[in-house]
């Protein structure tokens, strides 16, 4: 479907138009210069992405909303849904079980993974927790592709390691480390101070007006 | 000091740059090249940020290490320590209570505020967690500018208002719900499963080759 490669940095602002498509009608038609309001990038940006997946705009009318909802899903991978491995269930981790935000949009944690004792063999908002050593057999039965890592840095490492071994090729990693994979294996590395940077900086050029 | 307006794209780059400068010795230089290798960007970007800072890399050895580090600093405003409040100590707010990466970015949670009682009146992490009524008058005693909000959705909005009327200008968002907030006020929404969109993308991309 897409005409041209889409450039990585595209990919967050798709994910946004879809989650503002998802409010409307699949009947309806939304123009670039509405989608670029409600998003907040320029309406010459939406333009450019949505040129990505070939002319099927209508001038004067905009785009078909089930056709673009449709074309992102493609795009992003997203037309089935995903299962997802999650290794550490602390805190964060049994946080990322509950977030609703993820079962929404076609991700599913359908195990977590631990060593604590204390965890082992409990429901987690449905999700079982299973042993660290049961993770390779886990994944490799259920052909599970994407794992979120939610443990401390000390450990990451070893999980990536892990979890590579048993076919995971995708990794989102919370672990405040930079861990090694090998080449074809994607891992997004989440900081959250960063954010709090951007914050930062946005209340730093306030106060110098 | 930045010579001209700094684009907030660049930001979460220069945040990257610091982190890796962290790692060097402050009496020794590093190339943009290096810079590049080590952060993933390409050297063309990494040479036209650091051009933001005026001209201070000398030809054949690159950039002094100390006054990047210094430059960057006070560029992110992160050159003094933020304090923070946090508001929901639920998993979510439990593990950013405790998440290392903050502190040693200059962020401290200083309290975290919440309604349920059984956790109130006590601390996590050494953080203190008082109730939501007392917010406003702790918020504005301290001064605190920046705020986390980690409630669900339906509590969210609520909570941007009372933090707004005490006087906090910048919010980092985990609710899975975009609040409104007044002119001014900078509200980052972190929402997780864009990151795992990215991942779905790229292993649908390995897998068309």
């Amino acid at each position: 479907m897409p005409k041209q490669k889409i450039p990585v940095q595209a990919i967050p602002r798709l994910s946004l138009y879809y989650r503002v498509l998802l409010g409307y009608k699949t009947s309806e038609f939304i123009r670039s210069s509405e989608l670029a309001r409600l998003t907040g990038f320029s309406a010459a940006v939406v333009r450019r992405d949505l040129a990505y997946f070939g002319q099927f705009g209508i001038p004067g009318r905009g785009y078909n909303i089930a056709q673009l909802k449709e074309s992102i899903l493609k795009i992003l991978g997203i037309d089935t849904e995903w299962k997802i491995a999650l290794v550490g269930v602390g805190n964060l981790g049994s946080a990322l079980i509950s977030y609703k935000g993820f079962t929404k949009h076609g991700f599913k944690i359908v195990c977590g993974f631990d060593v604590n004792p204390s965890k082992l063999n409990k429901k987690k908002a449905d999700v079982p927790i299973k042993h660290m050593r049961d993770l390779a057999k886990y994944v490799r039965e259920k052909a599970i592709k994407i794992a979120i890592i939610a443990v401390p840095a000390l450990n990451c490492q070893e999980a990536v390691d892990k979890l590579v071994k048993a076919g995971v090729r995708g990794i989102l990693n919370f672990a405040p480390f930079r861990p090694k994979a090998p080449a074809g294996i994607e891992v997004l590395n989440v900081d959250l101070s960063i954010e709090l940077e951007k914050l930062a900086y946005f209340l730093n050029q306030a106060k110098q007006k």
